[in-house]
């Protein structure tokens, strides 16, 4: 379904076995060649078709992931990382065959500093683990893609999510990263310090970077005091125009807002079913704020206002943690509720971020696209960053649905960037959207080209990803 | 005085002249030969030594950087990009030899957008321009390094400032730049979404790279909501240890301060004497909160309950505006109040940065030092990142204490980095930095080289500074 590029295999047979026999002797029966456990290494959770590595090497260190590396490289064999395989562009596939590097036994808290609100783990530690770690210190690890994603993952796919529009994403709150290079020597690429003038940033360069420049296999982040107070609202709205309106008067006016998520009536709609509650079915803002009680109260008070000034309805809030626990529930249950509303169909999910003026534009013609098409789509969007997701409902064996869906999304995509936006603003490039990255980038996609063919020159660093040098 | 590192002449006399003629004959008499306007051009605010180019050439857009870096590309001329020429280790420095660009001409605001709090300049509008241009929107650009600096300038280093505890550094603040590479090339490195996943982060790898991988031309920054309520304190510790910790539990506690500043007794003594002041001397923070009037009021009440469990005196309050820009005023001259106390000396300015749980350890182990030398200095932080200054005042013309000054500085540097710290937190690398790039970075700084030769494979843009390929 979608995308068929085709890819050849790069390594000899013969390469590919010397390869996997001297990882073999390396890590014994962590390197395993079950077809099952192949195939679920070349899928994410995209629409995406698997691509299954040639072998699965179960890594536990750094050092580990570097004599892998080294064997590949003299081999000339690709490599792959994978954490949770919850990316949503074909990131993990193996287009051109090769070993997956899965770093999920790598899941060690190595250090926790509550005076400098930072920890630094392995890369296979996930979000959920990791503040399940932290809770007692009275600190927690903001970014939420959704997914219980690895914070190897996350770094390397640049993730954000919900908060984002609080706390940043994972360009903001990465302090350093230990990275593999694709000729197995161990960088790390910052100290721990808050701010750095001291050369180019590395850093940035691997958040995002997609394990194509390098494996990530320790990450170190920031950290946030827990807030003394939360509360959360949920209020419809006459016109989408509204809701946007109400968001960026919040932002403009500094309200340090945690949450402001956009649902339209068609997600609202399948939520009610999905979750059994009854909100209305309109164009939606889910709010939540973070901080004293009188200031939650304050910002409460200043966003109701502001939402009545455009044709916002009336505020059902969540003060207690269950009602707050089912609010977001139903929230993070869009996607799913989604599926819902057609039995046995399968989401192509997708996402663009635009400035925030342009937005109700962008969400205005899309739709506009969608009720001319027969294709059904519900959005959801992290509307205080200019970040929205489309995800198409289809019936996987109907060729002229996928399609309808991809001339819709080419043309999402393209109004994006004509709006001076982004194709993708959480989900990544994978392989799935290099197709947009000259529309988007011009000129600057050669430099990309540049430094992927500086550090990787045999190109062995997961193939066929963001650019091909 | 310090670092003289000995450099030879790049371009052969001949070559040199060639380009310088060719450039006339582009840009007309805005080429200049004046030796004054050389010299002018060949140093910073710096204590390093003065190293004139062979031409300055004022441009006027990006295309006519681009022309002249093709010329100076096809002669293998260095180029070395100029703002206010404000930075502090030497950046502009022309080692080699070869053209400035200087891009102060390059001054105007090409397009504001109230709604996505962003705008677009060119490289040469200073923060102070900026600023003036847009106060009629309510927005305002917070990153204040001190020096009335150009927005290209401190993207190019990466500055920050007063406040970056609050508003983040240029890394978090630009949104895109406009970049002329080493072949005269033009590349946009972002479209202007607040968060984007397509592909390598060019605008985190340009911030920050001191003209060494490109020249920028024009940068899109965030701006914020003026606050509403803004008020200021200044508060006195018995020891150096309880302010620090203030600090801490102050940012832990998640109360959103705008600026802490840590100044030394010394620092406060210079102070009194230059400002006409009568401040306490001890260890001192100044505090600035920003918010509704009820919010400061809260966040401000709060830091009291905070000092006060840390030894802290009497909160001096400063709300009404003149009193707040007395309190300001007398911090940013604290480098000439340094000065001042030893009349004829020069001052050798520094910066490290670490992790606040290391501050007191790294304040506390550099004043022990400077103790035990006949040298004086002054101490002033930007204590909710980590970052704090020295100043060493100095008799320019007594080479036994410059010695010992560069011996303190180097034990300073060293202490940093072994605290898990950097060798700068906001002045950058120029050449004054380079010797401790391997101690802070170990094998990554291979990296930088990598980057620096894939992006600039003959070495012209503003070569000697950062890395040498």
């Amino acid at each position: 379904m979608a995308h068929a590029v085709k890819f050849e295999r790069r390594a000899s047979s013969s390469a590919t076995e010397a390869a996997i026999a001297a990882i073999s002797a390396l890590i014994g029966d962590r390197l395993t060649l079950s077809q099952a456990v192949r195939d679920l290494h070349g899928r994410d959770e995209s629409f995406h078709p698997s691509h299954a590595p040639d072998a699965v090497a179960f890594a536990k260190s750094t050092e580990e992931v570097s004599a892998i590396v080294k064997i590949c490289a003299e081999h000339g064999v690709p490599i792959i990382p994978f954490g949770t395989g919850t990316s949503l562009e074909g990131h993990v596939a193996a287009l051109e065959g090769g070993i997956t590097v899965d770093v999920s036994q790598m899941n060690e808290v190595l250090r926790v500093s509550p005076d400098d609100m930072d920890v630094t783990v392995q890369a296979g530690v996930t979000r959920k683990q990791l503040n399940e770690y932290i809770r007692d210190t009275g600190l927690f690890f903001p970014i939420d893609p959704g997914a219980d994603a690895s914070l190897g993952g996350m770094s390397a796919t640049r993730a954000s999510g919900t908060n984002a529009v609080r706390y940043g994403t994972m360009r903001e709150n990465v302090l350093a990263l230990t990275v593999v290079l694709a000729d197995g020597r161990i960088i790390r690429t910052s100290k721990r310090a808050r701010k750095s003038s001291a050369g180019y940033d590395l850093t940035r360069l691997f958040v995002g970077s997609e394990g194509t420049l390098g494996i990530i296999t320790e990450v170190t982040v920031r950290l946030y005091g827990q807030p003394e107070a939360v509360s959360a609202a949920v209020v419809a709205f006459e016109s989408i125009e509204g809701a946007v309106r109400t968001c960026i008067e919040t932002i403009q006016s500094g309200i340090p807002v945690a949450r402001v998520e956009l649902l339209d009536d068609i997600q609202m709609h399948a939520i009610n079913l999905y979750s059994k509650l009854d909100y209305k079915v309109a164009p939606t803002l889910f709010f939540e704020f973070h901080g004293t009680d009188a200031s939650v109260a304050e910002q409460a008070e200043r966003v109701r206002d502001l939402a009545e000034g455009n044709g916002g309805g009336e505020f059902v809030w969540a003060t207690k943690p269950e009602d707050r626990t089912k609010l977001w529930s139903a929230r993070h249950s869009a996607y799913y509720a989604g599926l819902a509303l057609r039995p046995g169909c399968k989401g192509m999910a997708t996402d663009v971020c635009v400035p925030i003026s342009r937005l109700v534009d962008c969400i205005s013609e899309t739709k506009d696209d969608l009720k001319q098409s027969p294709i059904q789509a519900t959005l959801v969007g992290h509307v205080g960053d200019g970040n929205f997701h489309l995800c198409f409902l289809l019936n996987p064996d109907d060729p002229a649905e996928i399609a309808e869906a991809e001339r819709l999304h080419e043309r999402l995509v393209l109004r994006a960037i004509s709006m001076d936006g982004t194709c993708t603003g959480e989900h990544g490039v994978g392989y799935g959207k290099m197709q947009f990255l000259a529309a988007e980038h011009g000129e600057a996609v050669a430099v990309m080209r540049q430094i992927k063919k500086a550090l990787d020159p045999d190109n062995i660093l997961n193939p066929g990803k963001i650019v091909r040098p």
